[in-house]
């Protein structure tokens, strides 16, 4: 009998099944390399077959993806949790002079788990030196981007949102796939080519506030990404413990499996034990963006009573986030007052947990929400570390019944009113929005949100189109994502079919990634983001041609469609084979219209040679 | 060692499972009485559990939920499949007088095989004098709406579409949840008020050809359904066996899965053997439409060979399903020769099997398509055993570069033609649509439609509004599904995870009907049903009020909802905890608002007070 392994050992573990088993079939990791050697722009390439017929062999060229997986998804990476990953950013944030390493953490309560030795066996590999902005310094990507600095990080940004698509509109081979329709934007700045996606044009984009990068000058393990309604679709995936279920190696694991299926950023919505150090192993070995929602850990440190929260308890929470690394806080500031009685003959009340929290602490003391009226000093926190804002919606609807209604507007508005606020500060801001909204009122929800925060990225959960579904709700969800992504969103906050009845396992996270990879995918064609429907037509094409593994290989989940298509003909061979099981052999209409083809060029060969006759005929008469 | 099953046995077998497993929890079977008694539209009742609170004690009404389940859904009711259902159409038809019983099947198909000794143990409940129009009579609801009469079909379908609601919005107990958004209907003539939902409003409809009642003389057993923009979205289930899988009880079982879960018609697009033997079954033992593809079994008489197709094997195919009671056909007569050459340079060609078959027929002949030069004919046979034209998209777009192009829309544009023609006739007319389409090219279909098919009502596969994600195709088409059904199409035909990979499995059949319901139910909602949004605000009610069985219970799938639930939290004592899996006890939000709620509630006492003493007092200075 074995014991049950340490958190330690556990990580160990897992370190060594990393790297291994995350490879996707059929692919290189390549990198872009920018102006610098130390700007090296990860990228999936698909190898693809060569298509065979009797008239000979084409070559199929590599089809590039954006790659979310960091150093897991780099076959000859040596990965160990316990180092965290390289520090890509560390030279780009200490050549800009205008940081400074601590002496050690500034929050009471980071201060005191670092010497807790209760916890001693889950700390590996802290930052205990954090960095912040040397005094009347601003260190926020916004920042420089208005002082007209390009900086690494948007560097890095234009070469991934572009992901080699322009030397590729260049290359022959490509010809046949590069096809795209037209988009309708709404209005949106998008480029309109992959050459018009350079740095200048994501400095300028963050300058005006219409998309962030968030990145925290304490997450130097970060590869920079962009969120904006002038660029590709994001989507964020949620994990953390609860007080239901808890292990910090799980959560390590849930995270690096969300990024092998595409997730852009990861919320920690820890509410459990060990919220501290879980995060922290969480950054350490994180390549994306993390955000979190610091009135969760701050209401733990009241032992669950939000009455008993206060602006100083909440100060330090997020002075100990921010030297973590976090890159975005969820901030309900936009919970106030007055809008509180607004809810209450709603059918579903206030559903958002930060939400509520505020809620009740504004009505137990009968003052403003003090998120709203520290406003200004939480912004000062913000531009030393350059963590976003995503001012939470804490009034958002909870069913179809409460969308677009005072309460959800009237906080929509003063989160417009934060958002100029932060702006005056450099500091990043993106706007969350709803949940539960039927089809024909969700595009109100991005027009409002456009005029009243002044085109700020909006950042939305779904929305959900009905509220009838429980165990199909990434579906009701992916729906009104897709849409509201084609009106402007800049970022989807994925939904797994666990919503509203559980906690999701692993199977439920891949679902749900994949189903909001989907709904983004679908909203960049839609919206006409520049080479969206290379894969597209790259996969299709693939179908057509039989050539099946190629198919997989293309799709947003190779495993699930090879594993699907062999349930029904697992035999090697019918891998290759020209026709497929909904048919059978005798009868497929993607056969038949090879034939057609073949018919409908041998009768073009007919008439050429006829107009060459007549020619030729006429001479004779000349 | 027990030997396999015959045919006979295992219907037998099935006739004693159905009916025992097929019960949905707390659900009663209610019947609606029509103007005659046998007019009884079948209805399921959702009971809900009371609101319990320190309050007191609120009743939750019972929920109508539309049933195609047919007496399958009726725990009282006896199955046997060899008996078939029982007809409840024949004395509606008889007494119409307009119909002749043959003495003996007319196609020279259905007699052969009627007389064929190898299939005479897949026989059981043939009809074999099947009802056709008397000489100079048309049989066609299209013709007695246009003569002013109202049909017991008709009838039927107005209180089934209606669903009790007429009476709910009068009763008081359902005061707090019949509140609904106004919808967006982009111009169609949608009921505004439940009590708008008449027989003559059906009449009108199905007159103006904007809706049809699928509903073949020879399918007595038929529980009759509209489809039609100004209803009720609906969806359609395919199934069928094929060269490499075959059982006849297997496809009924399927069919039985399939209505259980919701589907409003099903189609049998069977290729493999026995096609004739399995439609008959399906057909006696099916309350929907079932309808069928006619020339994939024209083709397997040819023995695959599209060329060796004629117009005689293709007529005696149309009366030997007609007398077998297929409700409609699909007929792709709009395959026209000069559309044919322009799919030569899509990127996915022709990819319908009936498109691909009648393209390489006529390039074969150098004709023009025989479903199109003998359409008056077709028509004569449709209107004799009001079979209704679910007109084929030959040419539908098999990707989404081919969406919206010159052979599809040139095709739909001859879909209008025959549309009229048909009407003509007064023979019934859907439209089939795509396919592959991304999200901002998808409304130019509906409006097309609308257009040149005279607003006949529109039926469409998806569409899928990307190609990158086999494996989650049910719900890239659930997505376009959605938004084709709000802007107007009248049903949406199914697509399961195996779309593109492999034939579904019974998981896959349930999932891709619970996907599209949830599509169709929110296009309903969108375009603003009246009593649309009934269901999801007593299902958030009860979510907010933590009567998680009512939530089990009032959603698409209860199963799911209460196994997913299970997952997390397995214990019977967390179905009635007033807290969730998500945040644990201590930290719910839902919990937090109620209490929000309370503390708003005792401040609005405390003000009415304070306005009384302020009313009071003032009369002390009077």
């Amino acid at each position: 009998m074995s014991a049950k392994p340490t958190e330690s050992q556990q990580l160990d573990n897992l370190s060594q099944d990393l790297g291994i088993r995350f490879a996707y079939p059929n692919s290189d990791r390549i990198y872009l390399q920018g102006s610098r050697n130390d700007i090296r722009v990860p990228l999936r390439e698909i190898r693809q077959d060569d298509t065979v017929t009797e008239r000979g062999r084409e070559t199929n060229p590599p089809i590039p993806v954006y790659d979310t997986s960091g150093l897991y998804g780099d076959p000859s990476a040596a990965i160990n949790l316990k180092h965290g990953l390289p520090q890509i950013r560390s030279a780009w944030i200490t050549e800009r002079s205008d940081t400074e390493q601590l002496s050690g953490l500034s929050s009471e309560y980071g201060q005191e788990r670092a010497h807790d030795p209760k916890t001693a066996h889950l700390r590996f590999n802290q930052i205990t030196r954090p960095l912040r902005a040397k005094a009347g310094h601003n260190v926020t990507q916004m920042h420089y981007a208005r002082r007209g600095i390009i900086t690494p990080e948007m560097e890095f940004v234009a070469l991934r949102e572009q992901s080699k698509l322009e030397q590729i509109w260049r290359d022959p081979r490509y010809a046949k796939i590069t096809k795209q329709h037209a988009g309708e934007a709404f209005g949106a700045n998008l480029p309109q080519h992959p050459d018009q996606i350079t740095p200048e044009f994501v400095r300028a984009e963050v300058a005006a506030g219409r998309a962030i990068i968030p990145a925290n000058i304490n997450h130097p393990e970060l590869e920079p990404m962009i969120i904006g309604r002038n660029f590709r679709v994001k989507i964020n995936g949620n994990l953390g413990n609860s007080a239901v279920t808890s292990s910090l190696t799980e959560e390590v694991e849930k995270m690096v499996w969300a990024l092998r299926w595409g997730a852009d950023t990861i919320m920690d919505l820890s509410t459990g034990a060990h919220i501290h150090e879980t995060r922290e192993w969480i950054i350490r070995n994180s390549p994306v963006p993390i955000g979190t929602v610091p009135i969760y850990q701050a209401l733990e440190k009241t032992g669950g009573i939000a009455e008993d929260l206060t602006w100083e308890l909440f100060r330090d929470t997020l002075i100990e986030q921010a030297e973590q690394g976090v890159d975005y806080f969820t901030i309900h500031a936009g919970v106030l007052l007055r809008y509180v009685p607004l809810t209450a003959n709603r059918l579903t009340g206030i559903v958002s947990r930060g939400g509520s929290i505020m809620a009740k602490w504004c009505l137990a003391h009968h003052q403003e929400n003090f998120l709203y009226t520290h406003f200004d000093e939480i912004c000062e926190i913000m531009k030393a570390y350059d963590v976003s804002f995503s001012l939470g919606d804490g009034l958002r609807p909870g069913c179809v019944a409460d969308s677009n209604d005072e309460a959800q507007f009237g906080e929509l508005r003063t989160l417009g009113e934060l958002t100029a606020k932060a702006w005056q500060h450099d500091v990043q801001v993106m706007i969350e929005g709803p949940g539960h909204v039927p089809l024909q009122r969700v595009k109100q929800n991005m027009t409002e949100e456009l005029q009243h925060c002044f085109e700020a990225p909006f950042y939305t959960l779904g929305p959900l189109v009905t509220d009838i579904a429980p165990g199909y709700d990434h579906i009701t969800s992916g729906i009104g994502a897709a849409n509201i992504g084609w009106y402007g969103t800049a970022m989807l906050c994925y939904v797994t079919p666990k919503e509203h009845l559980g906690l999701p396992d692993k199977e439920d996270v891949r679902t749900g990634i994949i189903t909001y990879k989907l709904a983004a995918h679908a909203a960049d064609l839609a919206k006409g983001w520049p080479g969206a429907q290379l894969r597209d037509n790259a996969l299709s094409k693939a179908r057509f041609e039989f050539r099946w593994r190629d198919q997989f290989r293309l799709s947003l989940d190779p495993e699930r469609a090879e594993s699907f298509h062999d349930a029904t003909l697992p035999a090697e061979g019918a891998k290759t084979a020209h026709f497929c099981s909904m048919c059978g052999p005798k009868f497929c209409s993607m056969k038949i219209t090879q034939e057609v083809r073949d018919y409908a060029e041998a009768q073009k060969g007919m008439q050429e040679k006829s107009v060459e006759f007549i020619q030729n005929g006429s001479a004779l008469y000349r």
